[in-house]
């Protein structure tokens, strides 16, 4: 769990990223690692890209921004390509399989935000990609993850939070096993 | 609005300091500015400083890591200290005058604790910080605050935060009257 990391959750803004990454980071404190996190925000007139990174480090990360990324999230097209040069080798990279038309090489893709519209809330296809990330990269249990939405996420979002993070990753696993079969 | 800033909110964790660099770089997205964010989490068993960065350019930042601090809050003296390498020439230093035993020189030191105290609840001491930094800085107007408040703080805890936003600027007005005086 402290082992060099890199991690980057991008999309569109107003998709909750930012929480997503603060949960994640909770995860590797949790577990005794060093996070520095970081993201940019740009005038809305530009576009709505939005990005937030974790370096997970045993000690204070000489380098705290993303340089070579081990895993990559894109929800958004708008965020499709901007993160190619700094794609680490063997990363792993989730899309959104609706959303994302331009597609890296070696990614998964899954449909995780129809399956936030059929949890009834759009906005927690952020908490779905991360219990599919899990699913597919294994970094943690899911116990450890539950955890960090207990004490990032507020109370009455709870439970549809938790249930979320279980959809994401009985969907990664189960589309994991399609592809293995 | 737009020109080259970069402001750390530090303090000990649990302070809202990830809340109110929100609630800044909101301000300055909305004038048109681009903003880099970062903050760092160490295990707890390290202790509890907690910081977050912003380096406002009106183009996307070359180096998005703060290097020269234009502004510096230290909410707690776990996070005195730590920036003296980074303190830009000139720099606005704000320090809790009851928490923060070790200040730099010109720094100016208010009690934001006892005010959010007063207020009825210690975790507005970020937001009664904000207030006496653009009180001190004069980096926006209270309204473009405001309505970043409005836009970042739950519905139930708008009130109380406007209060302490207002409470801030009130208390650093007051208090540079009478230096100069």
């Amino acid at each position: 769990m402290t082992q060099h990391r890199e991690i980057r959750l991008s999309g569109s803004g107003g998709q909750g990223l930012q929480l997503s990454a603060r949960i994640l980071a909770q995860v590797f404190i949790n577990a005794g690692a060093h996070v520095a996190q970081s993201q940019s925000y740009e005038p809305t007139s530009r576009g709505g890209m939005s990005r937030s990174d974790l370096v997970i480090d045993a000690g204070t990360p000489d380098y705290p921004l993303a340089a070579a990324l081990d895993i990559l999230l894109i929800l958004d097209e708008c965020a499709a390509g901007a993160s190619d040069d700094i794609l680490g080798k063997g990363a792993l990279v989730l899309v959104d399989s609706e959303r994302v038309k331009t597609v890296p090489e070696n990614s998964a893709a899954l449909p995780l935000i129809r399956k936030a519209r059929e949890l009834g809330n759009i906005r927690v296809a952020n908490i779905i990609a991360l219990g599919a990330i899990n699913a597919l990269a294994e970094f943690c249990s899911m116990e450890e993850l539950e955890n960090a939405v207990r004490g990032t996420v507020p109370a009455r979002f709870l439970d549809l939070n938790l249930e979320a993070l279980a959809a994401g990753y009985e969907m990664a696993r189960h589309d994991g096993e399609l592809k293995s079969a």
